[in-house]
């Protein structure tokens, strides 16, 4: 069934190419089987990661760079990130529905996951992802994230190239999350650009870049900032022409190798530490761990102590 | 030396305290050793986690419940988790500088700690601190995240009395981020509600607790929702009322038991997984990393076959 699947999928077929994304997510076993016999075909897509804070317009940008893509007849795949929960499931992707103008169009291929679940799934969950759009043909990957947390960070920063969104005039907190996100950015973009702010958003910006003057002389690379108001094209086409000038210093450079390093890397850790709470699960008895953990609460023991037993345990490792 | 601190601290050295808190957050094997002296001190704090959106104004609400809990001569312990990064370093703690009036009031202790570093790397550090500060003394513990990412919740939801704060007004993205911590809640704050929308999003959490209406009546605690404006204090003393009778319902409900018996599980989960990635790149060779991840970037082998390789190298485990 697998098999055939991954047949349709290299054939074209955009509902066995949902399916196998379904798989990816939610199985672990599938996920193994499947992206070991997909991986011969991927390796040929272009992953651009769009992140910013809550509110910076994202979604719309995102919408506008499709169709730009769209008119130089990329195959577009986009994977976006939302921060729901099982609480509330499906009812807020509302915010996508701005994107949702595409999903008729058979070149656009559109899918949300949701940070639920165990760390390191949805980095693992969004890799595999990747992989089935990958071999199913897209030219162009858009990973869209609303980027605060750890997990939004590693899951952008496999991107080739990362597109930092900001809007002017937000407060501390907000400042402090670009901060975060800034050393990952390969490009920055204001948007809603006619706001009033933009000026010194723009200044502010361009101040923490001659800062680190030194880091992108060494880089070869300083990442541009764009002005742009998505809702009416502004600075669209400007954006577009940067993300490929961004590719085509990363080939020239040789960089988009070390990015592909790097991306296989965090893939494999993920890949463990998905593995490793596995095993343990299925090597640990309920009622063990329930009186271990009693005694932790009674302070009988110490959880350093409690988790050197279960390691010693469940994979034979003494500490 | 980790004896004579931890003996210091034990008396109320703060510097000892500190330095101790320096030390479980940066140094994993002297975190062990510090745990395991300080845990038959522990268990006696209070645990107040405080998350919401970026420009919620959690700092300010903050530092308002920091002034109530003094009143009432409680010694308190701040953690608040910044989302910054090692190359904007220390500099963005600008918000947290609305705090730093307690900062010289010997019964207010307050520490940053930053999301850098690696997934579960946080969870681990904020509990270590947290058991420093409960050893120290404090009678409260305040915790304070950006609750967005999947980490932050993480450690937020080991709290014992979790406080959402929103601001009336956020767009569709800060609504799906509200709606990720919705569940994690214990009381709600409608934070600025004196700015207009404030009664639409009363309204709004109202509908919502309203849909979830059979899990609060199991539960026995319908999260109530207080509506503050932080500068002026208004709501301060009522959700400070809302929090110690949230405290009773647990302790008379045994519910504390159930919520200290998942944090110590979530602790050890977090030992386990930074002792693995430990053991795993101290038995592995640079180089062997190197020709593993050459060949999955070179399409030769897929990323979980050389993850089954690593497994079996590193821990001996079969696939």
């Amino acid at each position: 069934m697998i098999e055939d699947l991954i047949e349709r999928m290299l054939r074209g077929d955009r509902r066995a190419t949902a399916r196998l994304i379904t798989l990816v997510e939610n199985d672990e076993e599938k996920a193994r089987e499947i992206v070991k016999k997909i991986y011969p075909h991927t390796g040929k897509a272009y992953i651009i990661g769009i992140t910013g804070p809550p509110g910076a317009g994202k979604s719309t940008l995102l919408d506008k760079l499709i169709h730009v893509a769209r008119e130089e007849g990329k195959i577009v795949g986009v994977i976006a990130i939302d921060p729901t929960s099982p609480f509330t499931g499906g009812a807020l992707l509302g915010d996508r529905i701005r994107m949702q103008r595409h999903s008729t169009d058979p070149g656009v291929f559109i899918r949300s996951m949701a940070t639920r679940g165990s760390l390191g799934g949805l980095a693992k969950a969004t890799s595999d992802a990747i992989k089935v759009l990958d071999a199913y043909g897209c030219d162009l990957i858009f990973v869209e994230t609303v980027g605060v947390g750890q997990i939004e960070v590693d899951v952008i920063k496999t991107a080739d190239t990362v597109v930092l969104v900001t809007v002017p005039g937000l407060g501390d907190d907000i400042q402090a999350i670009k901060a975060g996100l800034m050393e990952i950015a390969d490009i920055f973009v204001i948007n809603k650009a006619d706001k009033e702010g933009a000026d010194a958003t723009y200044f502010e910006l361009n101040m923490m870049l001659d800062l680190e003057k030194e880091r992108w002389e060494r880089r070869g690379w300083r990442p541009p900032i764009v002005e742009s108001v998505a809702t009416t094209m502004r600075g669209i086409r400007e954006l577009w022409n940067v993300i490929n000038e961004h590719r085509r210093f990363l080939e020239k450079s040789g960089e988009i190798q070390r990015k592909r390093t790097f991306r296989a890397a965090e893939e494999i850790k993920a890949i463990i530490s998905g593995k490793i709470a596995q095993i343990i699960s299925e090597r640990l008895d309920e009622e063990e761990v329930s009186e271990l953990i009693g005694k932790i609460v009674g302070r009988e023991m110490d959880p350093y102590s409690a988790a050197d037993m279960i390691l010693e345990k469940t994979l034979g490792v003494k500490v």
